[in-house]
């Protein structure tokens, strides 16, 4: 193997430039050329494809976002989307792939290895964590303490009115950032996609605060709750306990994907980034390249995507014994 | 006179701990006793009121938020209820208030001190800078670094995907956070309740930098636009543009409000609050201690409450001329 | 059991309170009755111990230092403190202690329990990381960010002034902050103390990095390196390399122990508190509470203080990789 | 005027790239044509000059640092280096400056005026705030922040362990980091170089302290007070008042120049870049563009160096008043 690329693809998340980063020094350390594909399969298709060295990603380490860019492309779907990708790959010699992204981006991977068998090896860049195959995902720790700061701040004026908030945080189909979040901050209740919390419990663990004189609560609510978002929900409780608590709502929104990385993320990014180049030299293909137990473990993309990563359990019976 | 109380009301705002501290050791300083009334007018109809000593403000400037709490008082609105805050704080023997509070403080205090002529001096404190009387009001410095600090960590996301997002700040009826947090995130637009910008010229703004291959914006919009609210503008703006452009919304909601207040509000809020006490041994009453120009200015209540603040001309043309 | 005190002790940590926190509130939660011991050893000493309830541990989860304050106790080194220690917990009819600490807090920890054998589980709290028997200790993350912001921000002057920079870190036996904040800083060098790194290698990375115009370089320094201090390293090197370089010192200090815990450490703080209880109530004694892949693990005291916790060496690899 | 050049000289301070995008989009809103001169006067020196335009400061608002980079250059001081950077400006047709630095740059920017007769408007870049004709120099309210920050979790571990901290804070001539920073972040004193604070009176202040239970203090020193550096004061104190007091030394160094530039600054900065290229169109030369209570004012250079900017005498005084 001699030249490899590498993109970033789907939602962004504090800590893929780290990860470029470490591909793109990884792979010069180890004798290959590099490129860089910009916006995603978008770029692929395009031919959006530059040479990078060492300087490309001089001072990087540090910023959020990805300076590949990032898109979802309908056009890769498509099987000619895909053959203009390859021809373009091809017409530059690339002989490897080094994926950034989540679900979608190894979804597309997975097809694209299947129909051209180009190795491919993916590094798992999402806030959500939802993707099994490694403990933790580059951009969650940083998104979490994006939204416990956020927590902190809103404890602030929780505190001094009175107050019970419930906050919506990211996480279509996973309770991850919310129960970390919410353990941190110190929450009363979280709720998340994985389990039920009847609106019940919640009233009733609001109305025994409000008789022990405990005034503030904070709610975190993962945006894909199925009791619905966050605004829902707290107009289904003011409706069964009337005025006699304030409520209010706050949703976290975008600034969750944004923000300088943690140190964690940087250190997990660079990580993910040397061990993929290293996979697709040793021959590593379809894989991503994920850590569990603080040792780097390759799942096949299709595991990755298909399986489940379980939640953690202990972490939500924490919950309710940290806010009694 | 021999003893006087402090009390935080309406929405609390970073800065109010540290201008307690300093009413509380600035009436130490000067021989006099004090008192924290808690709640705000609600505290002081129901005889919440506690006596404090420089330990009970001991490392409390960092904090946000209010030791006293705060709330809007309905009784208050009632003579009734006037009475009986008048007669607990002759109770406690207290001769001089010092009010730290916005709009709805200030036109409280205006009528108690009418009926009842208690020295009263208020503390401008509230996030929105909406104040006649003084530069800025405690709690304004904090709320736009925190808008800020926001929108760096969504240009970042902005950026990486190519979108334009219109970004909700507070602001019901005053633009301060909105232009100050603009100008310092490099935001191409932003809207705000004194004056109009049609949607048109936003359209127009928008074309032309998707036309210079500008991919990303950012639109600062005041929650009391008359426009309406960033959500609403955003959807006007889709069904003109169609989908060349990927538009996202965001509202920062309550995280403005809390947080450890920066430098500039901790040193304005202990000279306010020291000045207000000052004013009240000196013979002050019914008036708001404001800086200006960096001098300390009394203002009656009434005109703090009455009169229009102007907001800054000449920093909404910075907008325009920063954003080419 | 039914009656548990907990203490802190040895060098402050974030995290601390989030983790006296977890004792608490799992203590109530399982039916126990949960006293503090105030300054460590020497309140225990002193007989410094009060009752905790659920509203003794509101509102700081957030915090960094330690609300039951911590020392280091010469008292408790000799039998007749220890005498004194033990009388007074006898006297408040407590059955189990949860010592939050580091090495010096377990190593008095072991040989009060070999006297007395009064049930103790420990939490690990200490920035530095040096305990074996977890993979991670309350405050190291918190640390690790600390010092990466600062290194974030001599980054920016470095660069604009064509500076190399030697950071010291904390550490005086271990790199473990010292490589973390490296790796995510893009430090060229990690100078720590369980490995030689010989001046000479610094000179020549160094040269190597300059010749190809390479201008600013950052070197992290553990404060236990062989070399000596940062200040002491820089001297030399400027011996060799003469004025052709602009080299400055800085020593980033006790900023590294303060500060709101991050939510890793907030979230392992609480995890190793509630297991310290839980732990104590199954018969746990005289050991520490660790976390090692994810899975709780009690480690003898003996071997949390003897044995040797071994550095990442594939951490040191890729400051080297990264670094080209 | 047709052409101008900006740069940035002297130390580096947060805010810089705000103004230097400033300029270049004031230049190109009146139709003037910009080049950016890197490394301050050297870059003029050797002919380092490159033409600027909107995208060259897109997205540098919020950076820390100057991208134009900054030096102290010695061949300028002499007439043959002046001449050459004459020459060189001439050679790109630049008819005006724009100097973005403190002291030494607006120095050198005296004597060059006075020898060419080149029109040159001054922007006060520095984090000491040590410039007369302004009330605040780019770079100081960032420094005084990031000073806060540094205090408060130094507060942290002083309170935990009853310790007493000598903080040292930058400003070789000026003491306005240190009272603000002072003030913000609640210390007992504040030692600055413009006044005297006879150690005794440091002593007195920590006895009484110590009598109160008050058991820990921080005291915040500019590095140019005249009592020395912290560290030998804190040595002259020990030696007084022997171990009833745990005393701690920390100097915050060179994380006080980095950072992304608070709100405050990048408006600031992002003003003071507009006043001068617009002071330079209608014919100012050879002044600063500082503000004064909200107002642009320009002040000849050779004011700016030679008059002296007295301290805030209130300050001081209230630091002495909120810390009994």
């Amino acid at each position: 193997m001699k030249k490899i690329a590498v993109f970033t693809s789907g939602g962004d998340a504090p800590g893929m430039n780290a990860c470029i980063r470490a591909v793109v020094r990884g792979a010069i350390y180890h004798g290959l050329e590099v490129y860089g594909i910009r916006r995603g399969y978008n770029g692929m298709i395009s031919g959006d494809i530059i040479p990078m060295n060492s300087q490309s990603v001089s001072n990087i380490v540090q910023l959020g976002g990805t300076v590949l860019k990032s898109a979802r492309s309908k056009e890769f779907m498509t099987p000619e989307g895909r053959k203009k990708a390859y021809e373009n790959l091809m017409a530059h010699g690339i002989e490897g792939l080094v994926a950034i992204g989540g679900n979608g981006t190894f979804t597309g991977a997975e097809v694209f290895f299947n129909e051209y068998q180009l190795p491919t090896v993916g590094c798992p860049g999402t806030i959500d964590n939802d993707l099994y195959g490694t403990d933790y995902t580059i951009g969650f720790d940083t998104a979490v303490n994006t939204s416990l700061e956020a927590i902190d701040k809103i404890r602030d004026t929780a505190d001094s009115h009175d107050r019970v908030f419930f906050i919506e945080v990211m996480g279509r189909d996973s309770g991850y950032i919310a129960i970390q979040s919410g353990i941190g901050g110190g929450a009363e209740i979280v709720m998340v996609p994985e389990t039920r919390t009847p609106l019940k419990k919640v009233v009733g663990t609001l109305k025994e605060g409000w008789t022990r004189k405990k005034t503030s609560s904070i709610i975190v609510v993962a945006e894909g709750d199925e009791e619905g978002h966050a605004a829902e929900i707290a107009d289904k409780i003011k409706s069964q306990v009337g005025d006699k608590l304030d409520i209010r709502v706050t949703t976290l929104g975008h600034i969750q994907r944004g923000g300088s990385p943690t140190a964690y993320d940087r250190i997990l990014a660079s990580r993910m980034g040397l061990n993929a180049v290293e996979g697709l030299i040793k021959g590593e293909k379809n894989v991503m390249a994920g850590i569990i137990n603080n040792e780097v473990v390759f799942t096949p993309f299709i595991d990755t995507i298909k399986k489940q990563k379980p939640i953690h359990e202990d972490l939500l019976r924490m919950v309710h014994i940290l806010s009694i």
